[in-house]
Parts: C-alpha cells; structure tokens; sequence
C-alpha cells in the first residue's frame, strides 16, 4: 500500500514552512556548535544503526519513489541513481560511521602566536551555522550530507529531489531517531517536507538569514541556477573542463597510464579528464601512442589536425570541444607549443577544477603547479585525485571551484569557519 | 585655478567605462598573482616615494575638493576626513612602506602532507583575484587599499566618496607611476572615474564577474547598502556592539583598566564597548566603581534600575540601548546573573564582532571564549585589540564579521585565496 504522498503535498503555505525550518535550524545551531566531539559521534553511529534497523522501511519508500518515476517515464540511469537496496543502504551508514571517525573539527586551533605585549591570540576553528544542500534524486546524498553536516557542529537543511521525497523521508527518520538517541536534537537534520518547488527559491533566498551556506549536489543546471540565483554563500563547482598536459620532458609511460586513468577510469567524475595538451616537441614520440590507447579503451578523440594525422579514427574537434566537459568516454586533444601555451589554453578554456602535467622537467612542473589558477593542480598524478576521500578529508560533501573560503574538496574542515580567541593577563591599548 | 571636474562627468556611458575597469582589473589579475614579491616591493615604495614627490599636487587637488564640500556646507567632521596635509601624506607614504615591509602571502604553504600513496599535497596562498572597495571621502584609504590589494596580488578598483574625488585622483596617479616604475601595469589599482552614483550599483553586481570580492569602508549606511545589494562576497562589519563582562571573579582593579580603555580610548573606533555587563555575585564590590570610574572619565552611562541605583548621574537604559553602537562617549550597563546570562545577553543583542570577559576564575573564562560566538573573543584584555595591526597582521582593510573565508581583522593573509599543489611520481587512481 502506497502512501499517500499528498497528504505532505497538503500545506497551503509552503513560505511559513519553509521559515520555520529556517528558524528550527538556526535555534539548533547553537547546540551542535557546542555539542561535545563524543555526543556527536554517538549520534552519528545511532544513525548508522537505525538506518540498518530500518532497511525494510526505507525499501519499501524507495519502493514507491521508483515505481511512481517508472511510471513517469524517467529514464534506467535516473531510476539507478534513485534505487535503494539493502548494499547501498549498508554502504550509506558505513559512510556515516566513516565520518564518525574522522577527527573533530570543531575547536581545533589552526593557528596560535603571541603578540610583544603577551597577549596570547589562537585561531580556533567553530562551524558555520546552517548548511542547506539543494541536490537530486539520489537518496543517499541525505544520509551523507547530514553526517557532514552534524559532524561539523552545522545544522543542515536538506532539499532533495522530488522523485525522492519518500526515501529522504524515511532516512531522515532514521537520522533523527540516531540523533535523539544520543540527546542532541532531531531539528539537527531537518527535510525540506514538501516538492513545491517555490521551496528551492526561499532556500536560495537564505530563509531570512537562517542560511549561512548553500551545497548543491547535482546536474550542471541545478548548480547554474543555485550560482546564479542564491543570495547566500555557494559551495560549488559548476563543471570540470579537466586537462592533462604531456610536456615534452614525460615518460611515455607515465604519459600513457596517467592519460588513461584521468579520462577513463570513470568519466562521469568531475575530476575525469576532458581536454589532453601534448607539447608539440614531444609530440612525434607522444601523440600517436597515446591517441591510439586512448582509441583501442573505447574512447572517441577529437583533435585537432595535427592529432587527425595520427590516426584516422580521430574526429575533427571544433572551438566547442575545447570547452566541454563531456562525462563521457569522448576526449578533445591539441598539440601545443609549450608549456606556455599548454598554460595558456588551460585558462582560456578550464573551469578552474583540476589540472595535470605530465613531466620530468622540474622547471616545467613548478611553472605549471604556480601558473595554472585552478582548486587543484597536480604534477605526475592522476586528475581523478580530486576527491576529498584521496584527498585524506575522509569524505567530501562536494567539491568547489568558487574562490571564497571553500576550494577543491569539501571535507568536515572546510565546513567549519573560526574565531579568534585571545588569552591576556590585563592588557590595554595603548 | 580649478581643474574643471566637469570634464571627467562628461562621460555618457558609465556603464561602459565600469565593464572596462573590471575587464582591465581581470586582465592584470594574473600579473599580479604571479609577480615577484620584490617587484610588488619595489612598486610599493616607488609609489610611496611618488606620494612624497607629488605632495603639492595632492595637497592642490585636495584643497579644491575641501572648498567645494565647504561650498556644500559639509560638517566640520567631513571636512577633518577629507583634509590632507603634509603630515598625512607622509603617514600615507609610510603605510605602503609598512606594507611593504609585510611577509608576502603570495605562494606561502599553509598546509602540507602526504598520503599513503605517495602523493605530497600542499595548500598554497593564491590572490582573490579583483578587490573592490567602496568607501567614503577619506583620501587615505586610496593609499591604504590599493597597497594590501598590490601586496596580496590582488588587482583593486577603489570607488571613494564623491567629494574627494580630485584627491583620489591624484593619489591614484601617484601610485600607477609607482607601479609603473617597478615594471608593473598601472591598472593594477584603478579609481572609478565618476561621481555618477550608478557606478556603485554596477560594482555591486560584479561588473560581469571581474569583482571576487567588495570591502565597503565606512558609516552603517554604506555597509548596510552593500551588504543588501552586493551579488559578490563583502568582506565588513555593519557594526561594533562590542562587551565587557566583568565575573563576580574579576579584580577590580584589572576590570577597571579594561573597561575604561574599552569605552574611552577611542570611542568612534568599531572595536570600543558599548555595553558593559555586571555579574551580580560581583555587583556590591565591582558596580559603583566601575559607573563612578566612567562617570568621571566623562561618559555618559545609561543603566538598568540596579545601576541606576549605585549613582544618581546613571540615565535609565531602555530597551534600544542594548543593541546601540553609540560610537561616542555613552555606555549602557546592566547586571546579569552569571556568566550563563552575560553570554545570552551578547548573543542576543550582540553584533558578533568583538567581546571580553574579566575574570581570574579560568573555567569562566574558557566558557566565555567557547560560547560566546563572535569574531574576536577576549579574557582579561581590551576589546580596542579589534585591530590588525595589535594581531600582528601589520595592517588591515578592516575587520569583517561575516562567517565565510574573511572573519576578524583583514590583512595581506585574509586578502587571499588557496590552491592545492598535488606531487606525485606517477600514482593512478585505483
């Protein structure tokens, strides 16, 4: 029996809701900015645990989610990312007992020096108050988002895809009985209750200040329109126009087992590489190689004719393919002049995500790691590092290409701000 | 003989010529984050020597700017802000040469470590990009901007109040043959040419993308504006309603030095107490001398019934008076029953900018830097430390109290950004 999704489709007026939440958030947020490292992990293996225990409700949710989005004609890839099984479901709260174990943000004193007058000033991390994350269908980012979220001191409210209101529902249930378990407050992770989609603009609004930061998880539309429209902080990136630059100075080899890793491991990764540079000096050992592996691993190639002379499977690659990120196994190749070049078109045509050289020059890798403006810029390794996980963070509510605060992976230390603490004996200004 | 100011109104399309200040900032944005810190140096001193070298001039150009705002019938206290005189020029000149004077943040690496795959990961200090700042008729913030703009690689379009227009102009020019001196382009630090009060709107937008970041310097009026309207992050305060908390565990005589250099060093400063809090436990011994203290010393006290009762000169505090920034010799005073209710009192009335507690009992004081969720918290020490320069960062664009990436005093550090610099020798991601 199905329930009735209506009866939450009933609220006349969404704006009163949506500020209500807005105001439960915010009058929680003092307590988990509080909350003692210990009462928070508790809460957080609570919910791993009631979300075990409550496998059965959330796959029949789910259940109900995934029929009415088979019977709207959603496509096979929509009703995966919306599919629950008891795997996912097992790997949802081990992933929020991996965040339990990461180390406490909160209070951590980043920096500490003493002034000539003997005041002690420290730099003390505290979180930042209200997170909403706006994401899609995929139930998954509201168990992981609001471990994040509870981890860092932050309360969170979540706006998750309408085709998923049922399965966000029944997690958020789970958290919240988790989060009551261990004596912190159930409006710690709180579920935007309605697919009225004015919802979204009030969050985007800030919810009358009650929002400090906005994470969208999704699709590139959902993130332009939260870049463009939100009124508050945005962590984001928009797209991921990654490259690999082969100087001249690379080891084939290396060359190869990088290329191939950064574009095919998965190319539906944001750190999955789009464009690959090759230095025209090194290019009559390089190209062919490495546009014939890239050809032989089910990659199209779309170059530039220099690269079409290579093989003749190669695609003519227009001014569009330079920048677009194609989450496909597709590549745009181009033969440069340099490193200066290799630079050049990097930040004509990136978006600032990540970016690879492929070297054995010194030189040339310091240059490239100085010169290239992106959240991440790696020498010698794979662009698929760009995880928060790789990174060491643990795990990652997303990944930012914006310049404020939060760049490249964003772990439980990046949803955290400070304050400033000073330790005096009696001190007056002068 | 008067320059003809009419002759840069003339423009008829402003907002051609602001989409070109933001084009020419983004254009040598990336000079500037890759100049040497010597060359920054060198520029930073050439253009105080201009300041020097150009002294009539800025002193002639001022002098048409102050008759004309007499003209106006601008108060005696606009006029003191706009006036430059030799003594003020060189204090100009010797602020970029203490400016210069500052580690360069540029390329600084904040955090590194390595992962167990062999990767090395460095957090590095990268510039914002475009500062923007939008201030009142004060000539010196011209100086004082475009300097922490050029040391932190920053390129800066510097918008000052109307009335010191031929002032700003003259120190811009000053500074652009600083920089052109050292081999830097002029347009590093460009001044909106106009009075035309639509140019304000337009920098608030973002100027199509080529502002990262505003700093509004000035009285509530033009913050509160900026903060509504900006489409870009604001580095400000709105205000200062800064604490004292003297605990029933205070020394007299160490709360009395606190709170009258608190209230009366400066009084129009954003870091100066406006509230002082009373624990009751302390009241019988702390309150009188404390009322009498500030009496004497010329303010004005305003006080609940309890602190009216120690000192007929006490006016009665009404309700306004707890969230009041008087910047002036006034404060209000009130006791509170603990530390529990001095924290809720800051919290509710505060502006999370600046607080202090006096106390000797350590458990109080570590309660009070823990709870109390402002930028700036301090025990046994002056709230006017609100100050970059008395936090060691050398100087500042002022103090911000928002909760992303800028939070306390703005110096050369907080002006930027960071990227992450990934070594590896070959690693694929699994």
């Amino acid at each position: 029996m199905s329930v009735p999704l209506k009866s939450i489709e009933r609220t006349t007026d969404v704006a009163a809701v949506m500020s209500g939440l807005g105001r439960s958030a915010r009058a929680v947020a003092r307590t988990l900015a509080l909350a003692p490292p210990k009462q928070k992990d508790q809460a957080l293996r609570a919910m791993a645990r009631a979300l075990r225990a409550d496998a059965e409700t959330l796959l029949k949710a789910n259940a109900e989610d995934v029929a009415e989005a088979r019977a709207a004609g959603m496509s096979a890839a929509f009703i995966d990312r919306l599919l629950l099984d008891p795997a996912r479901i097992e790997t949802m709260a081990q992933g929020i007992e991996v965040v339990a174990a990461l180390n406490d943000p909160v209070g951590q004193i980043t920096e500490s020096w003493s002034r000539p007058n003997g005041l002690i000033i420290e730099r003390v991390r505290v979180p930042l108050g209200v997170v909403g994350i706006i994401y899609e269908s995929r139930p998954n980012v509201t168990a992981d988002a609001g471990a994040l979220c509870l981890k860092s001191g932050n309360a969170a409210i979540l706006r998750g895809g309408s085709d998923s209101l049922r399965s966000s529902r029944a997690i958020v249930a789970a958290l919240g009985r988790g989060l009551h378990e261990a004596g912190l407050p159930e409006t710690a992770i709180q579920l935007v209750p309605t697919r009225d989609r004015t919802a979204v603009g009030m969050m985007l609004a800030g919810l009358d200040g009650n929002i400090d930061v906005l994470v969208p998880r999704g699709g590139k539309d959902l993130v332009a329109r939260v870049q463009a429209e939100a009124r508050v902080p945005v962590f984001a990136h928009l797209e991921g126009v990654c490259h690999v630059y082969v100087d001249k100075a690379a080891t084939l080899d290396m060359a190869k087992a990088i290329v191939l890793n950064a574009k095919m491991r998965r190319t539906g990764v944001c750190g999955a590489a789009e464009t690959l540079l090759v230095d025209r000096a090194g290019a009559p050992r390089h190209l062919q190689p490495l546009v014939a592996m890239l050809l032989d691993a089910g990659c199209e190639v779309r170059g530039d004719p220099e690269t079409q002379s290579v093989d003749s499977r190669v695609q003519p690659a227009t001014e569009d393919d330079w920048k677009t990120e194609y989450l496909d196994a597709v590549i745009a190749v181009k033969v440069v002049d340099g490193i200066d070049a290799a630079i050049a078109h990097i930040e004509r045509y990136g978006s600032h995500h990540t970016d690879a050289i492929v070297t054995e020059d010194k030189a040339n890798a310091e240059k490239f790691l100085r010169e290239v403006d992106s959240a991440i810029v790696l020498h010698n390794a794979s662009t698929q590092f760009a995880d928060g996980g790789e990174f060491g963070f643990g795990a990652e509510i997303g990944i930012a290409t914006g310049r404020l605060h939060a760049r490249g992976p964003v772990g439980v230390d990046q949803l955290t701000t400070f304050k400033y603490r000073v330790h005096g004996t009696g001190q007056i200004r002068p």
